[in-house]
């Protein structure tokens, strides 16, 4: 069972009808829960595997208020620490990476960060095949092989091991450069790498 | 003529031997002007696009000695926060990109900041070709236009243009990501944005 914590919003929906195109299981959590969502902590109990969907602000909090459901758990951290000024997308990241404090604020999750480069609204429309690289970094060598093999299921590149979890860092912010991207050619843009081994 | 700023190091060599390739005249600066290579302000005022490849420490004092010689000419910024702890790679950036800091201190310099991603190693083996494209971020369209026509020549993707200056912070931080893959992959790693259009 995959759950989705904040997965309300365009990416978690997104997401959401992706995982069970490819055969998992899906529970979606929410701060109210109705018709097909669940609570936040349910989502979490119920599933292996957790993708925190949460805006950045609210990332410290939810993983705190979550500890104990995540606790064990192999948690994959999206969020990114977008700003926008004048229409314009930034990035206004702290000292750490928002996957970092969301394994300093669930100390017993498994973490990993990923998926930053995946555009929300491609994502939305699952008939159209995502033609990119997922990049993840962690410190949990065995939940990124977990989180690495769902994301190359969804995407028709491939899961690119970053390395640990700081890295995160630096992918996090790159969520801002895309949202650039994606502004001036009008489009969904991704990420892929080149020069890796076959 | 293209000029290079710290043309003594391996993507400085690399970068103008390529440029060499594609046909272009390059003049070489360096702190202590020898055999092939002039000053570091003859090979600003000789050129008409000067790229800076100077380690993160030296950007600021960098471009503000030689401010006069980069009045008026496009600046290329190549520079990334990149630190080194325990032989892994990381980035310390500050309140503002590299890039950032070049266009305060040399205020009439037409900064692009680009090649971030641009592997070193790989740039510096003329013979393989480099399939990756070149991302670039600045505020004068027209400058970034002059380096998108050569950074298109350079490699066989193409140049994306990722928004305004203040783009660069992420831009920069991103070296940090590919040398995590590059270690990790033993390769040399480079970037493509997917989705753009044709």
């Amino acid at each position: 069972m995959i759950g989705i914590v904040g997965g309300s919003g365009d990416f978690g929906q997104g997401l959401a009808e992706r995982l069970r195109r490819i055969g998992e299981e899906v529970v979606i959590g929410s701060r109210t829960p109705r018709d097909e969502f669940v609570s936040n902590e349910e989502a979490c109990v119920r599933s292996d595997v957790v993708f925190l969907s949460v805006p950045p602000g609210g990332v410290a909090d939810m993983a705190y208020e979550l500890r104990d459901a995540l606790a064990g758990r192999v948690v994959v951290s999206v969020a990114a620490p977008v700003v926008f000024r004048e229409g314009q997308a930034g990035a206004a990241p702290g000292e750490l990476a928002l996957a970092e404090i969301t394994s300093v604020a669930a100390p017993e999750a498994r973490v990993v960060a990923g998926f930053h480069t995946v555009s929300a609204r491609a994502l939305a429309d699952p008939d159209v095949p995502l033609d990119e690289d997922v990049l993840l970094a962690g410190d949990d060598a065995e939940a990124k092989a977990v989180v690495a093999d769902i994301a190359e299921r969804l995407v028709e590149g491939r899961a690119v091991d970053c390395g640990r979890l700081e890295v995160s860092r630096w992918l996090e912010t790159l969520t801002a450069v895309l949202l650039n991207v994606n502004r001036r050619y009008k489009t969904n843009a991704g990420v892929r790498i080149t020069g890796l081994p076959e």
